[in-house]
């Protein structure tokens, strides 16, 4: 038996990875979810972002509903291996949930955090 | 009583947030670590990033030992409130354990995680 990238990964006690995703070209950070062994395969095997839903507790084909699918283009681990790093191509150009293209909308100013992103398509168009 | 920005973070049961560094000049993810609330308070403060080991459970002030401290220069936080991403300024151009600029230093290539990183400084001269 040789042993696989899955084994070098260190999965936690729940059996996940954490995983962020940057765009490719700007270097952006769009977003973190985390995957289990199943979704890191998986994303290998497809070329497309699988993360695993903790919420849902089942995996997550990101863009299954919005369309806002994740096309792979490299991945990186980290030092410890209980960190994964996806260089992506963001389909739509939005992948956050509240219609944002990244989920860091926030940044904190004078104590506060401010949105300095404009919200690029209505939530409720793009979960039909 | 007003609320803070530290309010809006939705720390885990453990009281944690993950946190992750990146250079505010050329985009590279550098690291994950994790924050409790008073190395975000700490952060801020300071202007430099501190973290909460969970290894040995209390606040890591990043450079103590080896010099290689993160100066700040913007705090993002996510739509769900559990992941910060920190901007930076990497003092020494060292932020991994291993003497490498990024802890992402290994690519999956052809099944297999490749090294694509030199070790910049030897880990037995940077705690001393």
């Amino acid at each position: 038996m040789t042993d696989t990238f899955i084994d070098h990964v260190n999965f936690n006690q729940d059996g996940l990875v954490a995983a962020i995703a940057q765009d490719a070209k700007t270097g952006r950070i769009l977003m973190m979810a985390w995957m289990n062994a199943e979704a890191l395969a998986l994303t290998v095997e497809r070329g497309e972002a699988v993360y695993f839903s903790r919420s849902r507790q089942k995996l997550w084909h990101k863009g299954e509903s919005s369309g806002h699918s994740q096309k792979v283009k490299e991945i990186r681990l980290d030092c410890d291996g209980d960190m994964i790093c996806l260089q992506v191509e963001q389909l739509g150009g939005i992948a956050c949930h509240t219609g944002r293209e990244s989920c860091l909308y926030r940044v904190l100013r004078k104590g506060e955090w401010q949105i300095t992103d404009d919200v690029l398509k209505d939530p409720s168009e793009m979960y039909q």
